[in-house]
């Protein structure tokens, strides 16, 4: 199914960011909204795209090419009329289009999973699908926005001034070829927008809609709007599955650093996992001196290391550059750098206490610490199915080395993380053991 | 959808085997005849089932009682009849049946996946569907197997004394109801056998057929198939991720364990991984002592362990009694115990020699050992796709341990361990990410 992008128009409104960018160009996060609009509808399954270009097309044709890029195919169309009604943009697509097909707003950010949805339905005798809003949110600009009125799972009238409402228009359509023509019908009445097209098909009892739910949209029409949108993307970050340090400590952090990261530089998800596994080296070696000071600087780093270990996940989420084996072999290396780095404590300890029963502690603190992560892969999905906030994690473990290592106390660390790991594996095995459905 | 199975004959030809009970209790692998047939429906989806009896019908239905310690649903029909044709069996539970069903007999065993791939099949006009063999298998009895002609995807003619023929009549049928017409019209006829209604839905053109393709399937008539059955089932526990050491020496030994267990015991799959658990305990106890003759029995233990750890997945699998927590703690149980085997490895070595390099050669080998296990979770997902035959994994390093024990070569042991757990690690990371859809 091809998805087809209207990028004409001018965005006065939101000059001041883009400079003098065309709209669509606006930068938000390292990419540019149109990419944006790119590679969510690429994620939800779309490789195929027509873009209308109007307003400075020239820019935008050059920033993303034949799509090639990001593994996906574009094509474009020019409407030289951009300067009236959006509904001219979709028609000059027209010979591009031979079945049904998905419409997108080059400045509408949505959820994948919205269009995932919207993909599933069938037109089932209709010849439209209008992904609608029916809560009422703060951020939506309702002056500006386009209103429907619904009856059934019908759609029976759409305008910027309908006085009464029952949703907002998100956007984001499936459509059948007839669009073509109920387009036609509405410029012969002297209306020239995508709202008319719809109110044709509306009147005809050929418009349906799908309510977006809780999923998330927004209209990126001005700098307020572009600052709600960066929020909603940074706050989604954070993950289910963090644990509470990550959540409440190592997020604060590592999120500006990626947001800075992904704006300022080209620097892959990869490049990220491995120089959080060298600071993580870098703390084995500090402690490896068994001096306080040492000692101290390598817990540091460790929390460090395993701040910096969330900016890879992010910056890969908020790229669209995430991977299974990237997100494999950063686990992989995590758990080399925590069992060098409970390496690094029992070799400086010993080197200055010759205390044996360092190596006993340390061993069952790194092999308890590993297979937490060895027993998370499959209580995590049991963890979602009963909802438990709480999660025993790296986050925590590497926490209480920092702590440990503030106050010189490397062998109690050690003693207190071999037994708290252990004893949530063994945590984990009998919690799960009571699940029903294993 | 429910399944009929037919379960009224008397099974003359393998009396001496099933002794006074009737044929369908016959035992194999600690399970009779037809509880296999109710558990391989179980495991394609079926969960109602009726069963016709006949012969000694009482000793079934108290065998089976109700069907709930199987976790489905039992009705029985009985025949009277039952000497007479099986036509007669299945025409006895029309009133039972009231949709599309699935017949079985309650001799033939199969692969769930064929029953699997035939629930997916549409009937698409016709009333009828036969599993058949295209193949000619030595395990068959052509003499007494019961033949089709095919054309295109109907059959067309069946029975046992067809002079041609295309395939063998496997027992396995999705039916409509219109079956228990044609079976009133065969009897008319004077043919009160199935393969005489089967004849009647072929002659109108409503019978189609399904190729078993590789799928297994046996008819149990006599004692040689039972041996072939069993022998079977007994080669199809060996996994395609074993490992070399476990393919050609632990299933040897592990799977003789195992079918002595089902056969005179009842005990499950959990218990056995407990055990395989203790056994490593006792090793790396006796290995702590750090004293030759320790040493080497310790590894003549962990390698036992080794082979133990084998039994409870092979009983799981011969008695369908599978699941994804006792894979799991197996699992779990399985990283610990390799852990303590080294730690005992280590401390004996400590005690003895004191020498602390020990502690970091084991550390590593532990950890190393470990995180082949964590990595193999992705990577087999992987050496599945490529078809990669040599696997590194738990029984090449506990037949390492137990090579180096017997030489007294601990300390070498671990090195070896240390390096080869972690180069291993490192080639599937490496590996890995060469994968294209990766």
């Amino acid at each position: 199914m091809k998805a087809l992008i209207i990028a004409a128009g001018e965005g006065k409104r939101i000059r001041d960011v883009s400079k003098n960018l065309p709209k669509p160009l606006t930068p938000l996060l390292g990419l540019s909204l149109i990419e944006r609009v790119i590679l969510s509808a690429k994620s939800a399954g779309i490789n195929d795209f027509v873009i209308v270009l109007g307003y400075k097309g020239d820019k935008i044709r050059e920033k993303l090419g034949d799509g090639s890029k990001y593994g996906v195919s574009i094509e474009y169309v020019e409407n030289k009329e951009w300067k009236k009604g959006n509904g001219l943009s979709v028609l000059s697509a027209e010979d591009k289009i031979n079945e049904n097909f998905i419409l997108l707003m080059s400045d509408h950010l949505f959820d994948p999973d919205v269009l995932r949805e919207l993909r599933r339905r069938k037109l089932a005798g209709a010849d439209g699908i209008l992904v609608i809003d029916r809560g009422r949110r703060d951020h939506i600009d309702l002056e500006d926005a386009t209103k429907v009125r619904i009856r059934d799972d019908m759609i029976v009238d759409i305008g910027k001034n309908l006085d009464e409402f029952d949703g907002i228009d998100c956007g984001i359509f499936l459509f059948s070829e007839r669009i073509f023509d109920a387009l036609k019908e509405s410029l012969k009445r002297g209306d020239d927008t995508l709202s008319g097209g719809v109110r044709v098909l509306a009147e005809n009892g050929r418009m349906r809609f799908m309510d977006i739910g809780n999923g998330f949209w927004i209209d990126i029409d001005t700098r307020e709007s572009l600052k709600f949108a960066e929020k909603h993307l940074l706050k989604s970050l954070i993950k289910s599955t963090d644990g509470p340090i990550s959540r409440y400590i190592n997020r604060k952090v590592s999120i500006p650093i990626s947001k800075f990261l992904v704006e300022n530089t080209r620097v892959s998800p990869n490049a990220i996992s491995i120089v959080s596994f060298l600071i993580s080296l870098l703390s084995a070696f500090l402690f490896s001196f068994g001096q306080w000071l040492y000692i101290a600087l390598a817990g540091l780093l460790a929390q460090f290391s395993s701040i910096i270990d969330g900016c890879d996940g992010e910056i890969a989420r908020l790229k669209f550059r995430e991977s299974e084996y990237g997100a494999w072999m950063d686990s992989v290396l995590d758990r080399y750098a925590d069992c060098l780095v409970i390496f690094g404590m029992m070799y400086g300890h010993w080197m200055v206490h010759t205390d044996f029963m360092i190596w006993i502690w340390g061993f069952f603190a790194a092999v308890g610490g590993v297979l937490n992560s060895y027993t998370a892969i499959k209580f995590d999905q049991i963890v979602k199915r009963r909802k438990i906030k709480y999660r025993f994690g790296r986050d925590i473990r590497l926490f209480i080395i920092m702590l440990g290592s503030i106050v010189n106390q490397v062998f109690l660390t050690l003693i207190i993380l071999a037994f708290l790991t252990n004893i949530e594996n063994l945590r984990r095995v009998i919690i799960s053991s009571k699940q029903k459905d294993y």
